[in-house]
């Protein structure tokens, strides 16, 4: 029997990895991307090349105007996107980055197409250790949204509740890329940086988590970067 | 210090008086609607009229379009509507005007919307009496709901989670017409029928319900209907 999954998939490097651990466990595969009123749309770039790259079975990519509310700087111009902060700082407290609910957004809409397929699963690649101060990114979040979905669909009541799959939620971002590397995931298509334009920045706390967790797997990032922290030492 | 709620207001007659109940406990009102890829827009065309009878400082028309999941007879024009069913038969089961985790997906969008405001509260005009099936309209969900939001969001982390408010969620249809009627809500701008039209079907479950109130209330419902059904008594 088919064992279908929603997969949310950015476009960076965290979904990237979590759709091909979904293929792995022999899933098949409905991509869901947000188009949610980013600043920049960079990562949209080659979204489309990694679900084909997975094999995905259908794609969908879903407007849903998180800009209409405001209140962070990946939808709002006018606030800053912070950068070049050490690496001890980031994660201590949250950053203008966070998009209210965003994430509670997205698990939504996915439980939404999850249940018309229908699927058993919704693929999610976040991840709390380097969760940069995310309420939606932790562990207690994800019980609880599993708890909720437990509750709120046809299939649960018919006792088939969809489960929220969080495969890297517990993994640091060097074991990201390890296991990206293991399963073939095309890491050198994904996008990781707060900003836009032709190369990542580099700076932004993105960028920075990135980087560190190739610097920590010891192999150089396959991405052009404009320029690097003086601490990364593995460059192409 | 001005407390701030978010309303979600379909249009409908469940979630004009939810609104009106908001406005009655002091509320500074932000409305959402959502254009979600309904069959039909009708409940749209008054509402908002209903939001500036209630003196909403701001009325959000969001665009979600769950019509791309398919899988309701409400966003997909190939399901066909149940109609003329006996009244004990509403209810026993889920129906095909079921949109699934539509309630989710509202209330998410609701809590990224209240974050940003930001709102301590999010009235949703669902009720469990006459829910017809849906899962999401029972007690159970919004408690889990409440709880997956109690971990959400930055507020929430910060000591203050958004509450979600349910004020008509144990009433029967009648005791709410009779709420709206206390609190002026102004019932003759709703609409609450599945079909579109000037007139209400008075034929579809939705009609059916409403109805019903009225007639238990002991007074016409001021809306216009195609026909009325057999044991219907009050009418204008």
């Amino acid at each position: 029997m088919t064992r279908n999954a929603v997969c949310l998939l950015s476009g960076g490097l965290d979904s990237c990895v979590t759709l091909f651990l979904a293929k792995q466990e022999g899933y098949t595969l409905y991509a869901l991307t947000f188009d949610y009123g980013q600043v920049h749309k960079r990562e949209l770039q080659n979204v489309k090349k990694i679900g084909e790259a997975a094999g995905v079975k259908n794609h969908v990519l879903f407007t849903v105007d998180l800009h209409r509310f405001g209140g962070s700087s990946l939808v709002d111009k006018n606030i800053t996107i912070p950068k070049n902060k050490r690496l001890d700082e980031i994660g201590n407290q949250i950053p203008p980055t966070y998009v209210p609910a965003r994430n509670t957004v997205f698990l939504s809409l996915a439980l939404a197409y999850a249940e018309t397929i229908p699927a058993e699963a919704i693929f999610i690649g976040a991840h709390a250790t380097d969760y940069s101060g995310y309420p939606d990114c932790r562990p207690e979040y994800f019980d609880a949204y599993q708890k909720m979905a437990n509750q709120a669909t046809r299939a649960a009541v018919e006792g088939h509740p969809i489960q929220i799959k969080t495969p890297i939620l517990s993994l640091s971002k060097a074991e990201i890329i390890k296991k990206g590397v293991e399963v073939n995931a095309p890491l050198h298509l994904t996008w990781s940086c707060y900003q836009g334009g032709k190369k990542a920045c580099g700076q932004c706390d993105s960028c920075l988590l990135r980087l560190k967790g190739f610097q920590d797997m010891g192999t150089p990032d396959p991405i052009q970067y404009h320029r690097y922290p003086s601490w990364y030492m593995v460059k192409k």
